[in-house]
Parts: C-alpha cells; structure tokens; sequence
C-alpha cells in the first residue's frame, strides 16, 4: 500500500502534514519526511478529524427509511416494517448495506456496529465499500441455530471478506431472547472473543416488563444470569436509556460500553434523558449511534452528536456538559476503543481512520473555532475525503460505485412497499 | 418579470408542471397553459416544497458563530458575545447579513423575522440577495430614543430598500425593557401597523423575575399593561418557552404568534419543553425559527424543523405528534400567516415562495415518502433551487455574489475576535 500525505492541513487549528503508511499515521508536522511514492492529498482548506464510529445500527434497514412515518411503534412494526422486511432477501441486504456504507463514507464514519440478517450479503457489501463492520448475529428465543458450527460458518464468511469485517454475537434484546438464549450468546461470544451487542433498556416499558417478568431490571438480569461476566469488556448495550444507579454501578465494574440513539429514541417516542454525566463519571465508556434508517431516517453521525449534545445540555440546562472536544471522543475513540482498534485521534502511531473537511462549507465561514463548526454548525455533507485504515475511500466527495448503488438500492426498495 | 415554468416537478409525489407569473402561482398541471417566453426550469428528479420561514434570528450574528462555545450563559455573553458586538459596525451588519441570506438560500428560507441594529446596513444586504425579511429595531429601556421621526426614518430606509422588507418594532424583553418602554413601543407597532417582536418566557429564571418584579408572568405583564390589545395579531413572543395554561389563553385570545427556536433552547440550556400541542390546540399560531447563530450555530430550517418533531415526539414519548404534514405547516404557512403573506403553500392563487429539492441526495434514496425524506432524512444541502415573489434566487445551487460574501465576512469576523 503507498504512503498517503496530507500536506498543508487544519489539525487542531495549526496547518501541519500528515503522514500515513502501512495503516498508520506515522507522522505529523511541517518537517516530517515525505516519501516520494506517497499518494499526495492536497489539504489547504481542509480540517483535519478523527473519523466517526457508529456503535448501533442495521445498515440494510436504509432500504426501508420512511416506510410509515409517524405512525404508533406497535402499528409502525405491524403494517409498514415487518410486512417489508419478510421480502429482504440476501440481494436486498447486500444492496441495503452497500447504500447504508455510501451513506456512511459520505458522512465521514469508518466504523459501524451492525445487527441485521443475511450476514455474509453485508459482509460483501462492506468489504467491497472498504470500510469497518462489526456484524452482529441476531439471535431471538433460546437461540438454538447458533451452533458452533453455525457461528464459525458465519465467521469464516464474514471474517474472510475483509481484514476490516469482525462478527459479533447479538441476542436482540432480554424480551425477545429467554433467558437460556442470553446465557448461550455470552457463553458463545465468551468462547469465540466477540462483542456481544444487544438492545437494553431502550424503553420504559421494557424495564417495567423485565421487572415483571423478571423480577429485576435488565442489567440487573445480565448480571444474575453471569451474562455481564462472561462478555466481560466485550458487550455493548444499544439505547441504555432507562437505568438505575445500580445498573450504571454494574455496567463499570463489568466495562459495559453503551450506545447512545438519541434520533432513534426521540423520533420512536422512547425518550430523552440519556444518563452521560452519570455513565461518565462512572466510568462507562460512552459511544453513540444513528440506529437504523428505519427508526431515525440517516446515518450522519455528526447529526447525531450535535443531537446529544444539544440534549444533554438542553434537558439539564447546562450549555457547558458535554463540550465539543469531550464530545469527539463520543462519537470517534470511545467506539473504536469499543471495537479493539487503536483509533479515534490524529496522533502519530495510531491507525489512520480520519476525515478531512471541507472548509468552504458554509458551516465554517466565518470560523472561530473548527471543532464547533463541525459539531454545531455542519452536516454530514461537509466531508471531502475519508481515510480508513490507511485507504483512501472518497475523495472530493467521489465514492467508487455510487451511481450503480443508487439505482439498485432504488429497484429492491420498491419491491419492499406493503 | 418574465413567468417561470416548472417541468415534470414531484409535487405530492405526482409528477406535474407549476408556473408562476407576477409573484403568484397561476397554475399546476400536467395541460397548464406554457407562455412562450417563461424560463422553463426542468423538474425532473426535482421534489417541490413551500419554502421556509425563519420567524426568529440575527441575521448578522453569523459572524459571530462558534465564538465560546459551551461556556455558562453569562460568561458566554460577558466574554465573547458582547465584546465582539462592540465592533459590529453598519459594515459588518452588511456583510454579516449578506452571508446569513447566501444560509438562508441555500437551505430554502425566503422569509426570515429578525432582531438587531444598524438596519439600513442590513436592509440593503437583504434586498440585494432577494429574499424576504422583517427587520426589527431592537429597543431596550424606556425606547426614548424611538420617536416618530426616528422610526419613519428607519422604515423610509427599510422599506425602501426593497418591496420584500417590513420594518418592525422589537423590544428585546421584558427584563430589558421598561413597562414604559413596552407600552411605547406597542403603541408605535399599533400606530404603524408593525409586527411587535420580543424575546418571551426563554428561561425559567426569566419568568421568576418576572413574578418577583411585577407580581405576573411575561404574558400577564403584557396583557396588564395593554400590550396585547394594542398588538393584537402582530405579536411575535420568540421562544415562549416556560408558558402557564392562562398565558397560553392568553395568547390564543390576543392572536400572539410564538415561534419556537429548539436548537437556541438546547444548546443554551435554557430548556426543551415547548408546549406545542397545547399551544396549538388552543389556536395560538406556532413558528419556527433558528434564533442567531451565535446562539446554535447554523440557520438551516430542515434542522430546526426536524429537531421540534424529534423534541415533541421524544419528550411525549408519542412518535405520532407532529407529523410531517403538520411539521410542514408551522414551518412555512404559519410563518407567512404571522407576516402577512399569502404563502406557504404550492397552490394557485398562492404568492409564489417555493424550493425544488435535490432528490439525487441520498436522503431521497430510496424514496418511499418525500416529505418524511425532507424533514427526517435532509439537510438544507438538499435544497437545488429557491423561488422567492416568484424570483429564482438560487438554481442549481448557485447564488450570485457567494464568493464575495466568503472573502468579506472572513475579513469582517476576524476583527471580533476578542
């Protein structure tokens, strides 16, 4: 792979060079070296970022966004979601996820954590698109088809399509996997090194239906099962809207790493007050998500921080929780940290997922403070280029594959109308 | 003026053909009349939406964006807001005001409701991007220096700068402003027939001042001193955020307009529970607004329409209040209504402010519901073309004059810089 020189680029207000190599970012400055084979990148009038990581999201459901809008989740499920994704075939998956990706890349996001269907269509959508998945495998009830022999089926088809692809185990959620099926995924995510990712505590009456079913809340009913022991470090909690001190006291002593929705939990009527400070402060390692498009109807993840951030400071009428650098680590490190990957910051040794961009974007003119027009004024559009692992994957806004991945995405999403 | 015909143009989700001629929307249809000498812009791929009405925000405070972020509300204001102010010259009002309309065009606003100084500066800004604004001379204390003279002056310049600026009287609040000067100034709108704009009930703090220092809440100072009779129809209350059921009565009986600025309300931490559905359902005229850019950081309506659904859903924890349909008109129609202007809606007999929306963006990919597309998916960078009183102010995205405005607002906000 050649190297990759950004020369002359915004990073942390200071224009500098940065120099990737075999994936990595192995220097930053005005007198680094500068390899006459490297891939040259033009960066005066770019700011240069870490890339974002998606922590929650079903990439091919993209196929289905603005299906019943507005609608009661109950109905919404019924008539308009359900109904559509029995025609999601494997070739719809594969289209889904690759627009999901070209979405994704567009917005400056490298990493995402999925739980969907049809794994290996995804996987080659991802590998092809050249970003990060983690793709969970969706587990319901006792989860009995997730044999080892299954599990390594799927592994060794996801795993192979791309250095950049890890499987996942994911139970859906405590009220639609039984306890025995709870147990089985840790114990299989355990056996296998995976993350375990699954939805809690998304709404209030999950909670109040765990505590009747269960007598417990659902952190409460991971811990007693042994489930937070065995995925100890490795699982991710999608939504953790609705907890308790006690659940947040588990969730650090177990490195539980939780995923804000913020767009998802708003536009399903799930909810608003997202404990940050007190996950914080505890010690829980934050990340946030878009969830799918489906539920909240984009994948931007600047979006998606600006949405928290405005929340948290909204709902507890502070304007100085949750500022814009405490923000980056959010929606970038905290995720890869999540993931194993040693991004999530331009520093010279870590790997080079970044974005640079553009700041002829109205969002920057004037600029006082760069990281404020990315989080507070920008949309996703103001991406140019994207980074990951050291590849280039747009330029000038330019994705390989676009026109061919709109009109597909197109044709399947019509055969998925009720 | 010459008519515009629009071809093959999504409207409703069915393909048609929209002309304007004199301002007005004089027919929609596939077998309109097509005048031989209209410029005819080719709809296809092209969704058309009424444009947008930003009825709160300072225009020329975009220079000022990014300046202390995620400070406390007075340290923000003694330590960076204020100190710039000092330098915001009639020349910066200008430029200032030029870029906040190339925003606004650019995210298909045509009519914007503003609050600040030097207005023949920003007047002649307005009238040269085209577009529509209300200027409001911003008084505080006893608005002694608000005479008949002075205001006539100020709106001889206003007015005749272009046909699509309104003059109007702004005092800031009722904490900045005297009964006295209250009083003045709503007997001034009522002897000029100018819309009254005021900041009302932001903050909690503001309404237990309020009832510490005149013994009622904002909206009953106003009514107690005659305010709102003398008013009647043309009171603009920004943000009436922290509203009583009797205020709210209030509001309905004296045709108060409120405009509801959610990303100002976060971001500040003043708050987010605005009182939609109550207000709505007791016939008071809600708006939007973006408030200015110093305050939350872009002027893109799609956002601030897109984070009041999210908001009312969320904090209602109902995903079916305030459906796109809805979201559309107290977006558009109900701030033209507040302005006087026949507007809002793409139907003939209308006055013709409309946008053509972009959907080759990918929040139209695939495109189940335009409209859910529009408010749940885009940003303003959707927006391809503006028509404002039946004028093409942008086409293809481009404004003219941008690059100026970029060069001289840099150098102009560069010099606020505390």
């Amino acid at each position: 792979m050649e190297p990759i020189l950004i020369e002359n680029v915004l990073l942390n207000e200071k224009s500098t060079n940065i120099l990737i190599e075999n994936s990595m970012i192995t220097g930053i400055g005005t007198q680094i070296p500068m390899p006459v084979n490297a891939i040259r990148i033009d960066g005066r009038g770019k700011a240069a970022f870490p890339s974002f990581a998606n922590m929650h999201t079903h990439a091919a459901m993209t196929l289905l966004k603005g299906l019943g809008s507005d609608l009661p989740l109950q109905q919404w499920l019924n008539d308009s979601i359900w109904p559509a994704e029995k025609h999601l075939d494997g070739e719809a998956v594969y289209w889904g996820a690759k627009l999901a990706c070209l979405e994704m890349i567009k917005s400056g996001t490298t990493l995402f954590n999925d739980m969907y269907f049809h794994l290996p269509n995804a996987a080659k959508a991802v590998a092809e698109m050249g970003i990060r998945g983690i793709l969970g495998i969706n587990v319901f009830g006792d989860g009995d088809e997730l044999t080892d022999d299954s599990f390594r089926q799927l592994r060794d088809q996801v795993e192979g399509a791309s250095d950049l692809l890890k499987i996942s185990i994911a139970p859906h959620s405590v009220y639609t996997v039984s306890e025995k099926g709870l147990v089985h995924c840790a114990e299989m995510s355990h056996r296998y090194g995976t993350i375990y990712q699954i939805h809690m505590s998304e709404t209030e009456k999950e909670v109040q239906d765990c505590l009747a079913t269960h007598n417990c809340r659902p952190y409460e009913l991971l811990e007693r099962t042994g489930v937070l022991e065995l995925t100890e470090g490795r699982l991710v909690g999608a939504h953790s809207l609705y907890l308790s001190r006690e659940e947040i006291a588990l969730m650090a002593r177990h490195h539980v790493t939780a995923t804000h929705n913020p767009a998802s939990n708003l536009k399903l009527g799930s909810g608003y007050r997202f404990l940050y400070s007190e996950l914080r402060e505890a010690g829980v390692n934050v990340t946030l998500g878009t969830d799918g498009s489906a539920s909240s109807n984009n994948l931007d993840m600047i979006e998606a921080a600006r949405l928290m951030s405005y929340l948290q400071k909204g709902v507890r009428q502070d304007p100085t929780v949750l500022p814009t650098t405490e923000l980056m680590k959010v929606v970038s490190e905290n995720g890869f940290k999540a993931a194993g990957i040693n991004a999530g910051r331009i520093e010279t040794g870590k790997v080079a997922d970044l974005i640079l961009v553009d700041l002829e974007n109205l969002a920057f003119v004037p600029m006082h403070d760069t990281l404020s027009g990315l989080f507070y004024a920008a949309h996703g559009d103001a991406v140019d280029t994207v980074i990951c692992n050291g590849r280039i994957v747009m330029h000038n806004r330019h994705v390989e594959g676009e026109e061919e991945i709109r009109t597909q995405a197109f044709q399947h999403a019509r055969k998925l109308r009720p």
